[in-house]
């Protein structure tokens, strides 16, 4: 089942697509932590089985928001791929890179992006995001952590290097949180029906290439980070873990940062596509 | 004004304390975002000088809670005082270095706190915390800045040392997000009357001093530190800043870690005091 939110900023509509068709699930409420408290998909289905929700059509011009609501935390994992962290100059991890993102820098996939006055280092990052289903804490295995997914989306975790690298003693998170910097959708594919262990992710600034990797690459599976995360926090229904970006940003020095007037294209299979433009701030 | 939260966890009534008397604050809503957006503060002060507040009386074994609840994000400023920057092993910084804790790390002041699965290397931290009274962005002055403060509180940002130093490539968010590892409260004190220059803080483990100093040793203030964070993220009514920690912990090599059957003691002039026990983990 795919989850998605459409319409304007703070005020999308709940909704599903099966079989191509959305259905209003507003009956069973927003995709915040509560849903995923109250298994939300299970009631979904009962109610798509049982004739009741109903079926809408929607203009194709109406945008996308974000697919998660009221996220309680966004945490993101560091130099997950072997090759990114060698572009950024890092050696490979032996354990998760952990560091936060504010709730407020989810945006929906589409929306224009203010590049983050004074950046000068604006950089994409391509990313598959987990939505966590159930609490997990000391999970015992990653099996065990693997049933605490509630679900798939795409993310682009933007990043504004200078703040990130320069600004903050070492810690990451300064360059991580400008406002609108964690575009998140277009949908969730729910746990059920994506598996996330081979698939594609690439990003195009202005048509062009820059990230085609596979989540085969990554030195740390999403059951596997979603255990290891749970023995140092207790993760929320609702929470966003964006696994870690693949080879092929600016960081690399291979590619110029992200200026007003760019597109930022970003794509996972099976989890759709963002395109954002990028404008100055302006006050 | 004093605000504060009391009741069992989950089901905490919110209080102002006003001249040694208590009044219901329910009328004006929990201390969430909403009670700072919808400018809380102020409609309390109506509806006391209307005499429209009922006066409370609660049994001194009531439980506090954390004075805030629904908190967006849980900001913490690192090595700001230089005495503990040096007893990390690291130089002073030369600006405001940030990390984060999950809002569900957020306790009670007195709540017994559980020493995480695993954890050898639990320690204390008192700090000067702030609570955000209105959005901040891009604030063009520190003047400005201090005006987004909505009050101060206590708080004891409890760290993991090896889960923040060693197990997460040297981000140390994964350290400080054990749940219950930060005691909040036992009550805010609204800006307008608080000056929070030059305060004593304090802690002790099991009676013997600790911690002993004053926000006035402080490298960045109260109002610069929120300037600075402007610049780089959105700061939201509720959210939480506790401004880093002055010398006297374990990680100084100093002191031993905590253990089960330990009793840490933080306190700062005008702000009140905590005490937690400590427990072993049991599953």
């Amino acid at each position: 089942m795919k989850l998605l939110r459409r319409g304007a900023i703070g005020n999308e509509l709940p909704l599903i697509e099966v079989e191509g068709v959305l259905y209003d699930a507003s009956p069973v409420g927003d995709f915040g932590p509560n849903f995923w408290k109250n298994n939300g998909v299970a009631k979904l289905r009962e109610l798509l089985d049982a004739g009741r929700l109903t079926a809408i059509e929607l203009g194709s011009e109406l945008r996308f928001g974000s697919p998660v609501a009221a996220v309680g935390s966004v945490i993101c994992i560091g130099q997950n791929y072997a090759a990114h962290a060698a572009e950024s100059g890092a050696e490979p991890p032996n354990q998760p890179i952990v560091f936060f993102k504010t709730p407020n820098t989810i945006a929906g996939p589409d929306d224009t992006v203010t590049i983050a006055r004074g950046s000068e280092k604006t950089d994409w990052e391509v990313e598959l995001a987990i939505v966590i289903g159930s609490t997990a804490s000391y999970c015992d295995s990653v099996e065990e952590a693997a049933g605490h997914i509630g679900g798939y989306l795409l993310a682009n975790d933007l990043s504004e290097r200078r703040f990130q690298l320069e600004a903050s003693g070492g810690q990451w998170s300064k360059g991580k949180c400008c406002p609108g910097y964690m575009p998140l959708g277009p949908w969730i594919v729910t746990a059920d029906e994506f598996d996330p262990g081979n698939v594609g992710l690439r990003s195009w600034v202005n048509g062009e290439p820059r990230q085609d990797s596979r989540t085969s690459d990554m030195i740390f599976d999403c059951a596997r980070i979603v255990w290891d995360l749970s023995q140092y926090m207790q993760l929320e229904p609702g929470d966003i873990i964006s696994t870690g970006t693949p080879e092929g940003v600016a960081v690399s020095g291979r590619f110029d940062y992200l200026k007003p007037g760019d597109v930022v294209e970003v794509e996972i299979d099976g989890l759709g596509r963002q395109r954002q433009q990028y404008r100055a701030w302006e006050g």
